[in-house]
């Protein structure tokens, strides 16, 4: 089996079908049901189909065409020789839906009574390098022989991943539940999600099984918090504001820091992010607040605070707490994400009483 | 010339030095300066070194070590039969760092003489689909037979790209333009950006060039326009204030949404938008305020209003208006993106005046 994504669409440079019929020596034909499908996706999002989505119902000849649920174009299967080549959209919800529809299916009738069970595990950790976690994990292959484990540095996290496969299913779990009792013995500190859960949805859930709610005080993440934790469907049971605050006026007269603070020691300083922290909390009437400010570079960094620093304010309904970082990474973007992982993960240890 | 990226780090997994070697049939060897610069790396971020970085310094004999100034691990060029092979980290800011120290150089010696200049000019435009880019653009082949013409659906933008190559840079260069004014005669109206900048970009350039300043109340965009308006470099230059306003008490205390239009319109409508954009920009002290209120997904939604639908308010020193839209993407992330790209949108048109 082969998976092709992507070249499925109206335009000119999309040339999956073509390629396809060229390479098993047959014709492209038009199929009319493809069409009326695709005729009918505009039509119920009042769209006008245009001549070009005619092209997206052309396939080679002896094609099984793939329905498409949720976008234009439909795929195709053609068996070239003894390989099923299975040719799908390039848009990733298409793609995984279809992939799900009718690819995995067909494998599981080609694997027929061989058939063997893979899963993979992810665990979610953060605040540590690829390397470390690699000496911390070291001797696993000895201790399981018979399961592959990997790394995955989705930055700012580090994704421990394990892999097994075995005949049969019971087995498989219950050694893949030891594995990862063997991994979390070691780097359980670092841990946030033993499922590979992402921090916004582990924090979202214990802010929702404590029936707590959470405002945000951004400025140097400049909303990145806000929009990864509104990321999570039903986030709105537990979210309820965040300011993101650039300039100095908006952090007084909005958050409530004191000018003497900011006079005194500047936007960012642990005194700065836990007012700000405070007044987020205070004016959104939350049970927590959080706040960031530092300095995502390129510009703006000093001797004193250099780009790559944030002071991370959290207020909760006992006081007040805040700590200062340094981070070594080469841009904004990889600053505002670190920025926004070490924000999340206090308030998580908070929560989870760490 | 074969670029390879990844598997240099120190895990287990990270196998690309052992298999060059395995492919050209040499043994590795460690490399002391190699091991060196790994070290200095750790020692200028104040980190430890791992006895598992030494193996960022073992290299197939013969190879050439590429020295990395951005990240832990060197890459390696080593010479298999008549091929160069540049074996390059997968960290996307030190690869491309990388290829341009390293890889591009050798390709242009590579190349001598016989070298042609190659040339790509991106356009970003918003506000259709890829079919109808294509349609619109039908014709360019014709009319430019010696260039290329590429779509990406970069969503919510679509790019339209020219590809060109030639001997000499001026006649390349002055076709180039012929052709995007082209393009630009056809898509103009959906098109943002005649260099392939982003949309963050272009309102922030017009935002600068205006001396004016932005603030944002963002509900069912969760922060995603900040956490984009912030993502460029300077942006503190405009960007003065943003407001995350899931909850309605939230709408009406902070930003001064009437309860009465709550009530009445509740908080997905023109008129709420309106005057979230108006508080916004009057709290922040800011030249324009811009708003977002919608549904998106995968709950909340109800047949007058389904999941899709966002209303963005805009407010300016003239005076203010709002718009309704319905979206037809099927997840909740990609309705994030479409509604903060066509609120940006909505504002980049007021400040280039159409």
């Amino acid at each position: 089996v082969a998976v092709v994504t992507g070249g499925l669409g109206p335009t000119e440079d999309d040339l999956t079908a073509e390629v396809a019929a060229a390479a098993a020596g047959v014709p492209l034909v038009f199929d009319p049901a493809a069409l009326a499908q695709v005729e009918a996706f505009f039509k119920r999002r009042n769209r006008e189909m245009t001549y070009s989505n005619r092209k997206q119902a052309m396939f080679p000849e002896g094609a099984v065409r793939l329905d498409n649920p949720v976008g234009t174009a439909p795929g195709f299967m053609l068996k070239i020789g003894r390989c099923s080549f299975f040719c799908l959209p390039g848009v990733p919800v298409e793609m995984k839906r279809m992939l799900a529809d009718h690819v995995l299916p067909a494998c599981a009738r080609l694997q027929g009574s061989d058939r063997a069970v893979l899963r993979v595990r992810t665990v979610s950790t953060f605040g540590y390098g690829e390397s470390v976690a690699g000496e911390m994990l070291a001797g696993f292959d000895d201790a399981f022989p018979d399961l592959k484990l990997g790394f995955r540095a989705k930055f700012p996290e580090v994704q421990i991943k394990i892999y097994g496969h075995h005949r049969e299913e019971a087995p498989l779990e219950a050694r893949m539940g030891e594995a990862l009792e063997w991994i979390l013995s070691r780097v359980g500190e670092k841990t946030f999600s033993a499922r590979g859960d992402s921090m916004q949805k582990v924090v979202g859930d214990l802010l929702r099984e404590k029936g707590a709610t959470l405002a945000i005080a951004e400025s140097c993440t400049g909303g990145l918090i806000s929009d990864w934790v509104t990321d999570v469907p039903g986030s709105s049971d537990y979210f309820v504001f965040s300011a993101v605050a650039y300039a100095n006026r908006v952090k007084e007269k909005i958050l409530g820091v004191s000018a003497e603070t900011l006079e005194t020691y500047g936007a960012v300083h642990e005194q700065t992010a836990r007012e700000m922290a405070r007044g987020v909390r205070r004016i959104a009437g939350a049970t927590y607040g959080l706040a960031t400010t530092g300095i995502a570079g390129p510009g703006g960094g000093t001797a004193e605070k250099p780009v790559g620093t944030v002071c991370i304010g959290l207020a909760t309904p006992e006081g007040e707490q805040s700590r200062r970082y340094f981070f070594p990474f080469p841009t904004r973007l990889m600053n505002k994400q670190i920025f926004a992982m070490t924000a999340l993960n206090m308030l998580r240890r908070e929560l989870a009483g760490k």
